[in-house]
């Protein structure tokens, strides 16, 4: 760990850039996100600087299918949550296409559009994830935007896989976009991330095929889908184009947004992944220990292999590697 | 680990047991479960004993919601499968009821009638799960069944959910068992099973709406839903009850089995299982030899709760801890 704390790519933040990014200048805002997503050596010196700027701000994640409309809708939303006094940060994380092609380049437009609004600041992630896997550096980023101000951070990915599954974990509040079509609906429900919805919204409500769409929600919800020990999941019809259930949607992120403040929620789910942050960091370090020490995954792969044929126990390996094998503590106080 | 290592309950096997069960006795076989089921810490030694009789057997995980007639269907499916020549051990895990009570009195009695059969081992787990978990647990009742010279071990579990996933993990098959009714098959794409799911039957097909059903099935089929990179997950309908569409499901799991074994893909499932074994046996003392020398999830919450408060970053604990803490072997060739 001690190796990779320290930046194999110069220092990561000058004093200048600091200066320039506390002041507010949008440009040094950019460039220490920039270090944030392509070295992720740098991050524990960022995050070390961002600290104290930390814990205020809501964090609004945005997932659903592609196709949906969610950069729209993000748009809209943005808008709609500047309005009511809030900075608002976005960033959009697109594991499939890069931000400056594809089909999605449209959608990249209409969110430029936001640019030259002040209390807005939008950065799209690439697919080019660093080492740390694309979860990290999305919550690195965030992190980075409320240190620079931002009330409302929203987060939007395209996608219902796993990945955004894991991205959506850094979210304190997350809405599940939809259009009418039974294939996204049956996606959603399959990959879990229903499970993890506040909000669920049906864009594009003006097409064909809402009303059916909207009753085999409730119907899946009444059956139990949805977060576990909620049985009332609000869902909303918008139309993100025509502005239509922007108002109600951005009411109801804003109550539950003073529901989690109020009643601590928000600051137990902040412990809650600063608790699993500190022991994921030391788990990875005591594996890279004990691969350093003696190269555990190659010899643990040979000896599943060994197993596999001789037909043995593994337990005469596990013993004797662990019982040779313990953690050794060198300054008793680095702990407390 | 060392310690774990070690039962708590006195020797696991007397040589008498242990005599017993390589002669054939069920009342031995019974025993041994037992042995498995409570005293997770015997489980390494019988691992031991049992090494060199595993390999061979193929285990085929059946899992669906509750009443859709899994009980029946299993015990259909061991008597086919025992008329086709194999020694079918049966386990029936179930994590809400416990095996003498409850609403599934009349299935366990229906699979009780095939206890007088010689060429069927019925065992069912109680929810109690020793403190190894459902799923190791299941696994290690697998492996005595196979010792004992079982061909087809059939694991049979109520729900789909997380957990139910979890026992899946070490069939080398798996049967989804649904009824006519879309709830079932919404629950079951939401859980994620699906994507496990090697055969999908249609239990109850005398039921009204099996043909709605299996449209359903095959349209989420189509958008991708089952096992990634196959699009061919088949689909029969049964009716175990009236033993209709038992000798094809028969067939197909025997024409899996053979192809799992020729393709080489049951040894290499054996081997990743194993991989991920002894990795997660290691993880395991690595971690406990950690709270044993500095009490780290203590620690690690305290920090994380004034780190809430204070707004401060984790590096500076996490730079420490990881400093003064690493992996030390005592003896090199323990790893060999």
């Amino acid at each position: 760990m001690a190796e990779s704390m320290r930046s194999s790519r110069g220092p990561s933040l000058t004093p200048q850039l600091w200066e320039r990014f506390l002041g507010g200048e949008r440009r040094a805002c950019a460039q220490v996100i920039t270090k944030v997503e392509n070295d992720p050596d740098a991050v524990p010196e960022i995050r070390d600087r961002l600290s104290g700027r930390l814990g205020r701000a809501i964090r609004i994640g945005i997932t659903g299918p592609p196709g949906v409309g969610k950069s729209t809708l993000t748009s809209a939303l943005a808008r709609g949550l500047a309005d009511g006094g809030n900075r608002v940060g976005i960033v959009a994380v697109d594991p499939s296409s890069p931000f400056t092609g594809g089909a999605f380049m449209g959608d990249r437009i209409r969110m430029d559009a936001l640019v030259g609004d002040d209390r807005v600041f939008m950065r799209s992630l690439a697919s080019r994830a660093g080492q740390g896997g694309l979860a990290p550096s999305t919550a690195g980023v965030a992190d980075v935007l409320e240190a620079f101000g931002m009330d409302r951070i929203l987060i939007e990915t395209v996608g219902v896989g796993q990945a955004e599954l894991d991205v959506m974990a850094c979210a304190d509040i997350v809405v599940l976009v939809l259009q009418p079509s039974t294939g996204d609906a049956i996606q959603s429900l399959k990959s879990g991330i229903i499970e993890a919805a506040d909000v669920v919204v049906v864009n594009k409500a003006d097409l064909p095929g809402v009303e059916m769409l909207l009753q085999s929600l409730r119907f899946a919800f009444s059956l139990g889908a949805g977060r576990p020990g909620t049985n009332a999941t609000p869902i909303l019809a918008t139309s993100a184009q025509a502005s239509e259930g922007i108002g109600e949607l951005v009411a109801e992120l804003e109550s539950q947004a003073s529901d989690l403040v109020d009643s601590g929620r928000h600051r137990e789910m902040r412990r809650a992944r600063l608790e699993n942050e500190i022991r994921r960091a030391i788990q990875t370090h005591l594996w890279a220990s004990l691969e350093r020490a003696v190269g555990a995954s190659a010899k643990i792969r040979r000896h599943a292999e060994e197993l596999t044929l001789s037909g043995g126990s593994p337990y005469p390996f596990i013993r004797r590697a662990c019982a040779a094998t313990q953690v050794c503590q060198t300054k008793e106080e680095a702990w407390q």
